[in-house]
């Protein structure tokens, strides 16, 4: 049992990489990738919201959401607007592009989600969702 | 119910990133990242194997494991020895230095997975952990 939770970490982290590839290749004919899809839902639910905002709600660094969020625009997906109240920082829009195309990777990842669970009953999806909220919220309370 | 675990890849991918940050930042006095020390433990576990054996265990693209043993080597970690079957493969093996911080880095991930899971009783445990290993078992199942 003890044994068995020093496993998680292990766990965690194959879940994600193998997702990361599947996600990939699914959604390579949006010209999109497992690292670029999360600012266009994170903007579905938060439009006009900065691009240090961005990088901290998704936890990566802000070079690297510098870079993906230019490619997004160059994609036809973003489009950046100066603050009126700070001229220094950006505001973020989805386009319509964009909209159209939300839909069908939101699908992608209901897809993914109902093949990898369809065999967990009812109880062990809604525990183990509640257990991964408990640890993320464990994991910021961690002062290093 | 059928929304909540939609949330399963997001918060997979928070876990991963805090986790990642988290090591990286207590790993470094041992000159290791989050995505230098599994290869350490897997050696562990299987002293000898190939380059290319440990990029598919560990699911790691061949390019950047191959940067990754190099900079492990020069650190002092690892050993590359030719393979007498096949003179163009590598065999590795764990030198006395790692042998040394292995079980240091390992109390590491420990504390991490206390930190993180003690607010959870054991039966939230044992259902998560299975339900991961069910997750990452249907991912490998995924024909693309």
């Amino acid at each position: 049992m003890q044994d068995d939770i020093m496993h998680l970490i292990k766990l965690n982290n194959k879940i994600f990489r193998t997702t990361q590839v599947y996600l990939d290749r699914v959604l390579k004919e949006y010209e999109l990738s497992s690292g670029s899809y999360p600012y266009l839902l994170i903007l579905r639910e938060h439009e006009g919201i900065s691009q240090s905002r961005i990088s901290s709600e998704l936890g990566y660094d802000k070079a690297m959401s510098a870079r993906t969020i230019t490619k997004l625009i160059k994609l036809g997906y973003l489009d950046r607007k100066e603050d009126e109240a700070d001229s220094r920082a950006y505001k973020l829009y989805l386009t319509e592009k964009a909209k159209v195309i939300i839909p069908k990777v939101l699908g992608e990842i209901h897809k993914l989600v109902h093949l990898i669970t369809v065999d967990l009953n009812d109880e062990a999806k809604v525990i183990t969702i509640d257990s991964l909220n408990v640890i993320l919220n464990n994991i910021k309370k961690i002062k290093l």
